[in-house]
This record gives C-alpha cells, sequence and structure tokens, in this order.
C-alpha cells in the first residue's frame, strides 16, 4: 500500500488492480484508515485521470448492492442534484416524468444539515410510506410509472466509508472523488441515463461556474466509460429555490408547480431538467419538444393527477395533497421583517437552511426528529425592493423559543443595495 | 483538526497553538492516525515554512525526557550521519575529539536493515556495555571526556510514532519531517552544537546535492531558531565508507583509523568532521589548526590511548582491540570474485549493505539477532582495475547458506567501464 501511496503522491497513473487492491483493503479493513487517508490526500494534490476515476466508480458501485431493474421497461432516467436550499424539484420531476412515459424507480436520501431530503418531504404527506421491498419497488413502478424510495443500507458501502473518512481528513474537495461518489450510487440504483443539476455559487458547494463545468466533465466521462448518457446542467444557487424551505411547506409548493401555479425559478428548473430525462429517456425527440409536451401534462392536470397517483400507491393521504391545508402545520408562526429599505441583492440559502432547522425543518444530526410541518415562507427575494418593516419571510415552528436563533440567522442571510441587482440566470450552462 | 488539515492543505502557515494541538493531540491519541497521515500528506505537498519547523521540532523534541548535559562543562557537539553502509565514523570522532578536549556525550542507535547502527558495533568488543544510568552515563563523561550509551526509548516519542506513521504512508521524504526528526532527537540529547554529515548519492536518502542542500539549510534554520550552532556536511555515498562492512570488521578498521592506519575516505572523513566538531566546541580557532591537532592525536597514539580508556570505562575487553585478531569472526568465508575484466564504476552501498545483513552482520527486522563477527571486507573500490577471477571482496558468515545469496547481491552492486571513472569527491560541500 505505502508503494500504491507514493505512486499516486508522485502523480502516477493506477491500474485497475492497484485501485482494486485499494479500495478492497479499504472495506475489508486490512488496509488501515490512516493509509487510505494519506491516499486521499496525495489523490486530492495529484488527482485521478478519467480511467481512474471510472474505474474508482465501478469498484465502488459493486462494493454493495446492485438494484435490478431490468424487469422495468423503458429506459431509466435518475436526476441527480448536488443539494440546495428550498430544492424541491423531484417532488415535481418524478410525477412530471412519469406523466410522460419515462418510469421513474426513484431512490433518495434523507436531509442532514441545512439542506432537505426528499424522503422527509414525501413523509410529511400523512400515511406515505417509502420503506418497501425491491418486489413492491418494481411492482410500483411497473403499474405507475413511479415509485420512491429509501436507500438500502447496504448500497454502495464503500462510498460511505470512503465519505466519513474524506470528511474527517479535509479530502472531499476533489473532483474524481466527488464524481464517482455520486456516480457509482446513481448507477448502483440501476439508472440507465442520468441528469445532473449542478448548483453553483453562494452556499453551494462548487463556488464557480467553471468548477461546475469542470465536475461535468468529469461525470459526463464516466458515464461513456460505463455506457451511460449522462447531461449536466450546471444552475445559480445564489438563494433558495421557490419561496419555500421545509417538508410539508416544499410539498404545498411542489404541488402548485405540478398545478402550474408554482414559483418561476422552480418551474424553470424542473421543466429544464425534465425535457432532458424525455429525451435521455427517448420519449421526446429533442429538449424543445419535450418541454412542450411537459408544460401540457401540467396543464392538463396529468401530472398532479399522476402525483396523487403516486401518493396513494404509496400509502399516502391523498385528501391532504389535494386540500393542503390538511398538510401538516404549526402552532406557532412569525413574520420576520425588514430592517433595511432597499433591493435584496443577497439572499444566502445556506443562512435560511440554517434557519429552517433551528425552527425544526431539518436535522441538527442524524438522529434529530423533523417537525414536517416548520419551516420559511419567503416572501421576497432577490431583486425585490423592500422598506424596513416590510415582511421578508413567514417563520413556522412548533417550538417558540427557536424563533429567536432563526432571526439571528435569517439577519445574516440578507443583504441590501440602492439599486436594483442585475436579475442572475437560474440555467447556465448545460454540459453534455 | 480538519480545518488544521485543510489550511494546510491550502499552503497556509499553522501557529504554534496549531502546531502543538496537533502534537499533542496525536501523542494523546485524541487525534486518529487517520486525519495525522492525511495532515502529513498535505505537509509533503505544501511544506512548512523555517518558523513551522523550528516549532514542530521543539515540540517534538519536548515529547519525551530531556537529557540534562549541564553538569558536564564545554561545549557539547554531537554529531550526526544520515547514515551509510560502512559509515563507522562514530567509532572513530568520539574518542577523536574527546581526545581533542571535546566532551563526547553521545546516545546512539542500533542498526535496521542496510545500514548499522553504532551501538551494534561497539558491542562486538567482549564485555562492551551500552546500558548505563544517566549518572553513569554523565559520570563517565565527566571522567573520560568520553561515553556512548543507548537511546532512552522514552526520548522523543512524537518522533517515534510521527516516523512510524510517515513510513506506512509514503510521506518520509519532507524536508521538514525529515529536519524536524533528526534535530528533535540531537537537541534532546542535550547537543550544544550539531556536525551533520548529509550522505548524497546512490544507496543514500538524498539523491541529489540540491535536495541535501535543502535539508542542511532547514537543519541549520531550526539550529538558529534554537540557539544552536549548525554546520552540514555534505558528503559523497556512492560506495560503502572504507573497506570494511560489518560490527567487528568495522571496529577494526575504526582502531586502524585511530592508530593512522585506516583508508583514506574514512580517515579524511573524519578529520573534516572532527574538524568543525573541534571548533564548535571552542577547542581550535578554525577548521585547518583543528584538522592539524586531530592528526597529531592520531599520530602521538592519544586517539587510541582514549579509545581504549573508553573500552575500559564501559567494561569492554581492552586486550581484543589491542590485538583484533581477538574480535568475533566467523566458522566460514568465502572470496568474491570478479566475473568481469575493467575498472570498477560502481559498487552501489544498498547492495552491499544487504549482502552483509544477508551474511549476518545486520537485522532484517527489529527482533533479528547480530552475528558480530559476520560481513564483508572490500579488496576493490570504484576506480581500481580488476581482471576476470580476481578477489573484489572477502565476505564472511557463521551461516554457510547465506554465501550464495550474499554472492547475488554483491553481483548487483558492480559495475564494470573499459576506462577509469574520474575520481569522486568525498566532502562536496559545507553549509553552515
Amino acid at each position: 500500500m505505502v508503494e500504491l501511496i507514493v505512486k499516486k503522491r508522485k502523480g502516477l497513473e493506477l491500474n485497475k488492480k492497484e485501485l482494486t487492491s485499494i479500495i478492497d483493503g479499504f472495506i475489508s479493513g486490512e488496509i488501515p484508515d490512516y493509509q487510505i487517508s494519506a491516499f486521499l490526500m496525495a489523490v486530492y494534490f495529484k488527482g485521478m485521470n478519467s480511467t481512474e476515476t471510472a474505474i474508482l466508480t465501478d469498484l465502488m458501485m459493486r462494493s454493495g448492492e446492485l438494484i435490478d431493474l431490468s424487469q422495468i421497461e423503458g429506459i431509466k432516467v435518475d436526476k441527480h442534484s448536488t443539494g440546495g436550499v428550498g430544492d424541491k424539484t423531484t417532488l415535481v420531476l418524478a410525477p412530471l416524468v412519469a406523466a410522460a412515459g419515462v418510469p421513474v424507480a426513484k431512490m433518495s436520501g434523507r436531509g442532514l444539515g441545512h439542506t432537505g431530503g426528499t424522503l422527509d418531504k414525501m413523509e410529511s404527506i400523512k400515511g406515505l410510506s417509502v420503506d418497501m421491498s425491491r418486489e413492491e419497488f418494481i411492482e410500483n413502478v411497473k403499474k405507475h410509472n413511479i415509485a420512491v424510495c429509501g436507500q438500502n443500507a447496504n448500497l454502495v458501502p464503500a462510498d460511505k466509508k470512503l465519505y466519513a473518512l474524506r470528511d474527517v481528513t479535509g479530502t472531499v474537495n476533489n473532483m474524481s472523488l466527488i464524481a464517482s461518489s455520486i456516480m457509482s450510487k446513481k448507477l448502483a440504483c440501476g439508472a440507465d441515463a442520468i441528469v445532473l443539476d449542478l448548483k453553483v455559487g453562494y452556499g453551494a458547494f462548487m463556488k464557480t461556474l467553471e468548477d461546475a463545468e469542470e465536475l461535468a466533465k468529469v461525470m459526463i466521462n464516466i458515464g461513456e466509460k460505463m455506457n451511460r448518457n449522462v447531461i449536466a446542467v450546471i444552475t445559480s444557487m445564489s438563494e433558495p429555490l421557490g419561496y419555500t424551505i421545509g417538508n410539508a411547506l416544499e410539498v404545498k409548493e411542489a404541488i402548485d408547480t405540478l398545478k402550474g401555479k408554482g414559483p418561476k425559478d422552480l418551474t424553470d428548473l424542473c421543466l429544464e431538467l425534465g425535457g432532458h430525462m424525455l429525451v435521455l429517456g427517448n420519449v421526446s425527440k429533442n429538449h424543445e419538444e419535450a418541454v412542450e409536451k411537459l408544460k401540457t401534462l401540467i396543464s392538463s392536470g396529468k401530472a398532479f393527477d399522476k402525483f396523487k397517483e403516486f401518493v396513494k400507491a404509496q400509502g399516502g393521504d391523498v385528501n391532504s395533497v389535494e386540500n393542503t391545508d390538511q398538510l401538516p402545520s404549526t402552532k406557532y408562526s412569525r413574520t420576520y421583517k425588514s430592517e433595511h429599505q432597499g433591493y435584496i441583492s443577497e439572499l444566502n440559502a445556506l443562512d435560511v437552511g440554517l434557519a429552517s432547522v433551528k425552527l425544526g425543518a431539518g436535522r441538527e444530526t442524524k438522529t434529530s426528529n423533523i417537525d414536517f410541518g416548520a419551516g420559511i415562507v419567503l416572501k421576497k427575494k432577490i431583486g425585490d425592493f423592500v422598506n424596513k418593516g416590510d415582511s421578508l419571510a413567514e417563520l413556522f415552528s412548533n417550538d417558540e423559543g427557536s424563533f429567536e436563533k432563526a432571526n439571528e440567522l435569517m439577519t445574516l442571510a440578507y443583504k441590501f443595495a440602492d439599486k436594483k441587482p442585475l436579475a442572475n440566470p437560474l440555467i447556465l450552462k448545460t454540459v453534455r
């Protein structure tokens, strides 16, 4: 192992046999963590080429269960987002593209820290379950063209172990390691094609467009080497997506969007990503045609019908999604008012995310409980003009004591300017 | 700790408090090895500046016992060599400079792998002991101006632990880490001033003069920051030093050198290093004068007298150093003959060192036993002309089965040329 560390330290390429011995030895515990972490730091400085990255991805993918979706007809197109505050796109996209004919067999995660998780959001619908056997999962997709479930603990264990080590050794931030981590999970879940939503900006993992483009290329390369079509959409995350942050609040906004009454940024992003999914899924010829189809599904009510069908199939209370007043709510609410006058020039998604966690909408640790009704509804976003005392947001919580901390965080989130800031485009670039 | 790893990964300077928390946490076990190894790899790539390196040295030095030599009058000058095959300079230098009036309170190590250790060499003298209490050690220096003992297990434990981790994580080869490791040990042993012998070349740790110069500067810098005079002599190690490799064989050659009948390279090196030691020890005004003094001590027999006094003081059999035939010898010997005709152009010290280990002269693992009589006496060295069938070396062992392996390694050591190679200077540079 020392030789392999030194080889990478010198910037040399490791072959399949060498990478296999590293990953196998790491999983089995034969290679101690202190050698792996030194190796990871060498990778941080010297990188991995596309061949090495694809081999690493393949090794990680095969370290655990591989979901076999071959019983489901059609091209299974998965979507992955690098995470954002208020990002409820999966809640919209899954029923929307399912309604268009793309089979959606989606395995999702839970929220941790300032970003929420699709599973938590879905569970805010009374009765809805994301626990099902592989057979039920596949049966549901075959019957309804859609199912969303939790990720098995045995899915890509190598990535779980490696990420835990990277997290505590300052070696998270390397393109090959990030890309192989994401791609190994998507591929283990059985995706035939993948649409990536790479967030850039304040509060996102990638700070610059260049970084995001590089990551996109690394992931597309992995896809090529593993015979999977991958398209990456680079999108801006300078502020939260849509107006709501918090589980039931986001479900409401997703429903609005499925009904054609959602906020522009969320709607645009869902049409952009969904359009690529339809093309990759061989349901539409091109992106333009695909977007038109999605718009029709929304306006005709078929998208929302599919959502209800999906909720019902997973045991959820359809009544509460028809009458969203019946979704979980909170005992207390507070209006967060502006102390300044001017145009909102910054609305830091990270701070807003952390404020929502304080209110109970997220998990501070893996074992924290979530308050489904808690969260934030923004009243104004970047570019809006506000007067002193105007309502900037409504905060919701069942814990009265949480508002003070949440208020403090909200105060950090905003910056104001005398001049209206230039509009920031949401979709920055498509890489394929 | 993650923050500190990332800080170093970014190439930023760590302050005293930060480095203290790393080393303290490492020794106490609060910081796990996998974080330290990632940190070490970041240091490998980003380096440490002279302030950081001095702080690290000081922290390591203070991690264990500090030898207090203040009871001994005079400037205690220590010597350190980065290790070589056949390097018996300490056996010559210690009594030589002691005879000149520089107090020698020397703590030495044992051999491992292809390089021998002073303690093992000394113990090949019947009865001689290197185990003594701190009081006896200091008493001996006060009485005889010389004592050599083993390093306490509690000397610089941080370095032991750190080196063990560097060794298995590909992070040995960094100037700051190498320099702080060596200097912390010398300083913990109570040295007021230090002469360094940095070997360069084939089989040495440093491959180029530039690397050795850089290491010299880092170590001199540490000395400056810690108020110690340090002089570094960069010497060539293209072939073994002198003609003998193996414990009793090297004692014999050291005795010859102390009597003025030693090989030129060993004699020159001892005079060069010893000269600096006398100047640093304030016994001579300049190097030239110091070398003359050392030569006189040799020719007058005073240097060898001091050696005998030292051997006797530590319980050794003086008779066997007066009649070196009585030193340990072996049952078997073999002549290693040349299969080529021409000038010897290479004589790889590493291969010769490994051959001597096979014969029993060294340790393959820390717990191996040493055969004091075993080893190699070279008959020819680089630049010598040999005919096919000429004796190149005499091999000595008590294990008849070991000659075959040793022969194979010896064969690897030699290269021959038709033209006489240019003479390679032994002393390449002095850095102060």
